[in-house]
């Protein structure tokens, strides 16, 4: 049975762009699971699934629903044991953590300041009208303010990227010889900025941005068929 | 047959302080494998087994001799298989990787920024005469101008632990419910502070200080049985 994927849109259902849902549309296709994706915007959340959860993603597979990415992919190793692993073992399960910790912590913040005047551009009247006031009273000034700071801040955020570009003089994974979710979980959060802001993140020629066009390229290229951002 | 761990320490013997081969004496007792510490100047490293090695730990299993704190954690997951994990599988191979980068990206170079000074003291004459040009040639400066900034990236140094006092929201180890090498990892780097220096890193009430004491803690007070340094 086909799983039904809700995925943050803007104004334009075709181009999702949640690092979180990115990370379980990665997730499904590792698995091999046939999914479809439900265009949302962020004012139509409540309604999902009889309003669930606060945020996307939300998976409903057959019977179940599941919320948050993290737990999906738990979700969907544990129900789909006989397909590829997310997590290589109960070692990866936890250290995934660490990782998503690391993410949301090292690259999330930036993709906010380098991307936030973006992502409400992309939004329709009326989540424009939502999403101003949210996020400034979240972020403490201004739309404008917040993207002001970004090219101040862009050295120090290729810097404080430093752990993965070390480790890929290791290995061509986060998850070694193969993607991971710990891949799609760092993939998310710079898919996020590819598809919403033409803003460059990555020098040319870091081996991160290498890592980064090996994970657009998986799976069919599946995360490489929504154009980046003109 | 007991492993032999050539352990560095300074004048005292009897004070190991090395992050490495405290990830290595902690992932043995985590095997349940007997080992012995042979305590091991830097001055002395040339001549352990034939000089394999430029730096400590190496570890001798029987005809088997490994180098290096992470292959030695591999080859002893690889070698006793029937005793408790130290990876909890393929995946969290990889990961450790990920979290070992991180550890010494973030973690090592603040404890060599507050204790290098304290590091120099703990070396007999021989030892001290070595150590000083050869680290102050790789820092460029001297040990003294390099301690003299570490209360000005103290506040930074705690900020930058985030990723890891975050994850101990979600679970107690890096693990997940209970350790495994990536805790080693990041308590060797910690263990070494401690001992090394009497310079405060996390304030009183942290939840990494707390992680930290359970690790102090494990295999009936391995790390708890060298006193922290005065």
């Amino acid at each position: 049975m086909t799983i039904l994927l809700y995925d943050l849109v803007g104004a334009d259902a075709g181009r999702p762009y949640s690092p979180h849902c990115w990370k379980v549309a990665m997730a499904l296709a590792h698995k091999g699971l046939d999914f479809q994706r439900v265009p949302t915007r962020f004012l139509e959340i409540a309604k999902v699934e009889g309003g669930i959860s606060k945020t996307v993603p939300v998976i409903r597979d057959g019977d179940s629903k599941v919320i948050d990415s993290f737990t999906i992919a738990l979700y969907l190793d544990q129900t789909y044991p006989d397909r590829p692993s997310l997590f290589g073992g109960q070692g990866g399960e936890a250290m995934a953590r660490f990782i998503e910790r690391w993410s949301q912590l090292t690259v999330h913040p930036f993709v906010t300041k380098a991307a936030v005047l973006d992502i409400f551009e992309m939004q329709d009247q009326d989540n424009k009208a939502w999403f101003r006031p949210d996020r400034e009273a979240k972020l403490g000034r201004s739309l404008e303010e917040v993207v002001a700071g970004r090219d101040a801040g862009l050295a120090a955020f290729r810097a404080s990227l430093e752990p993965l570009r070390s480790m890929l003089k290791y290995q061509p994974w986060i998850g070694g010889e193969g993607p991971l979710f710990p891949d799609y979980i760092v993939f998310g959060a710079l898919q996020w900025a590819r598809v919403v802001t033409s803003y460059q993140l990555l020098e040319d020629g870091d081996p991160i941005a290498d890592w980064f066009e090996r994970c657009l390229a998986l799976h069919d290229g599946l995360g490489a068929s929504i154009p980046a951002a003109a």
